[in-house]
């Protein structure tokens, strides 16, 4: 202990590079929006070799996707940069429904809360994808040395079947080839407009840098093999085409707008509706607030953003369904939107000077027949599912198919786990796509033109419908199957399950205080996304001296090597570079703060390294802090959990509850982890070098 | 109307530069530690051409100054970057009192809050010093082209009183060199290996680049004039020696080491203790923990950081009082440190492996008898007052420094307002540095060898003087005396004054609902702290027709000529380049949110821009929102403001109460802003261009 290393830690981890052969490239992601980013996330993470390609020249920056669904910030929050999201976003606590009233004119119909309280320390929120892909890059920079290489198109792609089968082949062959500056300024698109003519002024300044990038690309043409591929490559997916996956669905009949302004509008001046009346009529939505409004001639829907832009959805065109993709988007400018608003909204007036963004679309609801090639090519976000932007839920589902793909692909590169859990992938979010076009299709019907009589009822089916898809629209409830990853049917008798956890289903967030230092913390910011299966210890009250000798029993049946070989921590491959063991345990207890120690519980549970400390945000406790009135001792009754018996579960890497039992469940638990975890090879099998 | 602007809008300010003559400089800030930045903020934000010099070659990285207070965190919301100072910062709720119990063996003694519930959003915090630096250097990037200038000393300084006189002359000339990186290289102290052997892991990314900056730097000479010159340089300024301000007080007799490790402990492991005596000791503190330990041969602090690091302060030695400046810091090196540390706490262990920074110090307590020269030269933070670092105070005190220094040097350079209220810094900024050195005298004997006999009062005073001091310690109140910016004598009669008010001190923190968007947000963050003085209106429950009158009737104030010459928000100088007007209105109501509309208030209170839309962040309620627990609707009643009559108050720039009346004192009003800014010369005196 005589010896001291001045500052031998490092703060930011970078990974070292396994040097394959050649252009022999272990990974391979496609497409750098949000569910590409979301997977790339977890190479840096876990610290696996990938590379990430992308079309445009640079990422980004204003207009697109924008909504937030609360459990997109609870994910944010694990992966660390949730605070920055709310820092610039636009939050909304209610709905506005607008339609014509008995005399024609546009009125309040509805006000619904958009959520519950309590239900997530988040709400709805919009923040421009660029900003979101912004902090997913940042987060990526700052954990690995992965980058997204811009300007870059694949030309071909070959997969050998067979190949596939061996985990250590490389049974894809992709080839990339680097756009040249010229051939990225041919105009394509009216679109592009707004990127190419953004300078610094218009910018944060964090994405300097980026737009630095233009211009500065040069042709290149290179052969590389890969283990996986993930397309991520948009609604018009290049990978899901080579791999003749065909889609479902079609194209609706309707053509929209889309319009990012600083929005001039008396909508909601009340100043012509006499002071007495105010009380019927003044909470009705104006252009702050999310409103549905159905005038004569059609149905918008407003949005506020970020920066005081107002977002509108607008119809301005039909055509006749299903008989071309493609229609002339030439004929609609920003100001034709802007007359249909003016028609919709009258007697209120709408004008803009500015205009942030805007553009037009054909809503398609398609869904890809099938979302993989063998495990080892993956198509995800909008590469699976295309649909109406009206429900804000778009760039959520492409977020979180690219979080459940990343984490599993990532992990079985490293070999931290058995190949076949890819399957979960398929399983698990195809379902949530086709809900999503249902839900789809019943929610744009609301906003087609209704007959006279079935005005009235507009608002209730809103209501309805908000009410039955809430829990799947905020991403509160996902009905992952049983899998290996999903234990359904705990193998021990009447345990103390905890009645409101849901094995498949993520864990209600609350604040808990930290047993050394006492300050709360969200369980969604300390289930960190580290690539780490967790054991929650739900310990109950530690007071009770049966109890502490079941958590001691516990600890016990942790490092015992009797029951399955090797003792559970030390079972299993580890993830290379970053963590010996793929499993990390957290103990909850539900004593009084005060009346526990952190030394109280054993070693294994607050672990010692020399280098970090002991590991003092292990240890939680389910009490009230007079500081903060979110953390008020009340998880247990929440979650249901005994707090004389306690539990214990399982969270995936993505903290889904893959597993739950008693605490005395140690050998149910590891089969759990067999059955998901590639274990170490014995001793002997690991060669040594001669 | 038919004209649309894409992307007109400037996300971010870039400020044009007034090109002066040759070398002469407007402002000039020296130092850019906490006050020098917290300066530097305001030339940015207010569009002042200075320039910031500091004689390290990069920012600090690690160690220093950590001890966050709440008010300091106010401050940083009004800044924009609270958030991310609470997402890296370590924060605490309790601090613990050990010392010798009956048996001699270290006991707790106490166990006292820190904080009370609901004072403010915000609660003690520790997070080093170089990434404050790092926030505030950001935000000055965001806010402006300044940049600080490293390896850069002053060589000579030259003051002509006369020139002093002329608000636009430049009585200051000072003479620059930068340094080369040799001569930056010679070894000067034991501390400087810190920063020296740093290396990109070592760091978070956003550090990276100005790792960079050493040895980038070109040696030169040159000799610059400027308006204001701001000495933030520190205990040993040269700015002070240049003014031959002497400074009173003296060094204690007392080394103390200071040591951030990461620390391995048993200390309040309490495995020992039979387990039906836990209620009686459980909840002792533990290096997690703020803890004050006095063991038989002294007493150490520990307070515990970011990144699992923990602080300890520990006596090493004693020396003659009073004999000399310095002592052989030779001697002391951490593991003397460590020594002194396991001696007090035994019989608990104390042992590391990694150390993050150390040092060496002798407390000395001293005051610079003044804080100006002719209100054009200034001194501030460790310049003004030095003393123990115990109390977590300095950094709060530097920063407040130049944080009150800052607004009123950028304003008057800016021609904002009245030069003579630069007076005020020296007004309101000295008495707080002498209570800080009383403080700190207090303090520090309470942490001095004590005789045995009064061992066991050791926690009742700690207790007594934490909380004769907490209101001051927290920032909480800052007793600013009456001035031209701070009103104490309303000339009305028996007004509606709320009863928590008081002027020349800040307005407690709560969470308000905007009235367009039903979202929540701390006053604190929505009174940026960009330049302006602001009205708050508080127009209490205005569905009363009425109060409805009241508000109309003090708009018609605000806009007639009759009264003052001009209207009020036309009739000072604004700040060039960033607002037309220094003054800027928020209307607070309190009827229901749901009952009252955005567009019910006039216009002014609101105003449209064609750029910016309508000002939807200028009016809020104070309501209760379901998804915010903190917004509850208790601003009112906790303000102490009338809910029928509501009331008047203008917030300072530096968001301190400058004025309180009736809504009706419109012209007392226009009075408090006579006597602070600058009225804009009648139209005929502004000369034409020719």
């Amino acid at each position: 202990m005589e010896t001291i290393v001045l500052r031998a830690r490092s703060m930011c981890k970078i990974p070292r590079w396994v040097d394959l052969h050649g252009l022999i490239i272990s990974r391979l992601v496609i497409g750098a929006g949000p569910s590409g980013l979301m997977a790339a996330y977890w190479m840096a993470r876990c610290g696996i070799n990938a590379r990430i390609i992308d079309k445009r020249e640079t990422k980004i920056f204003v207009g697109h996707a924008d909504g937030l669904r609360p459990r997109t910030l609870e994910l944010f929050d694990s992966m660390g940069f949730q605070h920055r999201v709310l820092h610039e976003a636009s939050e909304s606590t209610e709905v506005n429904l607008w339609g014509p009233g008995d005399q024609g004119k546009l009125v309040r119909q509805a006000l619904l809360d958009m959520t519950q309280a309590d239900h997530s320390p988040y709400h709805n929120t919009r923040l421009s994808q660029g900003r979101i892909e912004r902090f997913i890059l940042d987060s990526i920079h700052e954990n690995s040395d992965l980058r997204v290489e811009r300007s870059v198109v694949t030309e071909t792609l070959e997969y050998e079947e067979k190949l596939g089968l061996d985990p250590e082949a490389y049974p894809i062959t992709v080839k990339l080839r680097t756009l040249s500056p010229e051939e990225l300024n041919t105009p394509n698109s009216d679109k592009q407009n707004f990127e190419t003519e953004l300078t610094h002024e218009d910018l944060l300044q964090d994405d300097w840098d980026d737009l630095g990038q233009r211009g500065s690309h040069k042709e290149k043409v290179e052969t590389v093999k890969a283990k996986y591929l993930i397309g991520c490559d948009g609604a018009h997916s290049w990978t899901r085409k080579q791999l003749e996956i065909p889609t479902e669905g079609s194209n609706t009949d309707h053509i929209w707008g889309v319009i990012d302004v600083i929005a001039i509008s008396n909508f909601r001046k009340s100043k012509t509706i006499p002071h007495d009346q105010l009380r019927l009529t003044s909470t009705l939505a104006d252009i702050r607030r999310v409103s549905v409004v159905t005038g004569t001639t059609g149905t918008i829907l407003v949005i506020p953003r970020e920066r005081g832009i107002t977002r509108f959805y607008v119809p301005v065109q039909t055509c006749e369904a299903g008989t071309s993709d493609r229609f002339d988007r030439s004929i609609i400018t920003p100001k034709m939107i802007k007359s249909r608003v003016q028609e919709i909204i009258a007697p209120y007036t709408f004008e803009f000077e500015v205009c942030d963004w805007w553009t037009v679309y054909q809503i398609g609801q398609r869904i890809a027949t099938q979302v993989t090639r063998g495990d080892r090519i993956f198509l995800a976000g909008d590469a699976v599912h295309t649909h109406s932007p009206k429900m804000g839920l778009g760039m959520n589902m492409s977020l979180q198919d690219g979080f459940n793909l990343g984490w599993k692909v990532a992990l079985a590169a490293a070999g931290t786990i058995k190949p076949e859990t890819l399957k979960t992938y398929e399983l698990e979010r195809h379902p949530l796509a086709k809900m999503l076009i249902e839900f789809d299709r019943h929610w744009v019907n609301l906003f087609l033109d209704v007959e006279p009589g079935e005005k009235d009822t507009k608002a209730e089916s809103m209501a309805a419908m908000s009410a039955k898809f809430e829990n799947f629209a905020h991403g509160w409830n996902v009905y992952y199957p049983a899998s290996n990853i999903v234990s359904k049917s705990p193998e021990h008798g009447d345990a103390a399950i905890p009645q409101n956890f849901v094995p498949g289903e993520r864990i209600h967030p609350f604040k808990l205080r930290n047993q050394a230092d006492g300050c709360p913390q969200w369980t969604t910011r300390l289930l960190k996304s580290d690539g780490r299966f967790r054991i929650l210890l739900l310990a109950g009250d530690v007071r009770d001296s049966i109890q502490k000798q079941r958590i001691e029993t516990f600890t016990q049946a942790l490092g015992s090597r009797s029951a399955s070989g090797s003792p559970l921590l030390d079972r299993y491959t580890g993830i290379p570079g970053r963590f010996e063991s793929p499993i990390d345990i957290f103990t909850i207890h539900c004593s009084p703060w005060k009346e526990v120690e952190f030394f109280d519980f054993p070693e294994v549970l607050r672990p010692l390294s020399m280098s970090t400390g002991y590991a003092y945000d292990k240890i939680w406790c389910d009490d009230a802090c007079i500081f903060d009135r979110y953390c008020d001792g009340t998880a247990y009754e929440k979650w249901g959990v005994d707090r004389a018996l306690g539990t214990l579960v399982v969270i995936r890497p993505d903290q889904y509850i893959g597993w739950m039992g008693n605490i005395e469940d140690v050998e149910e638990m590891t089969r759990y982890f067999d059955g998901v975890l590639v274990r170490k090879p014995p001793v002997s099998e690991i060669p040594t070098v001669i």
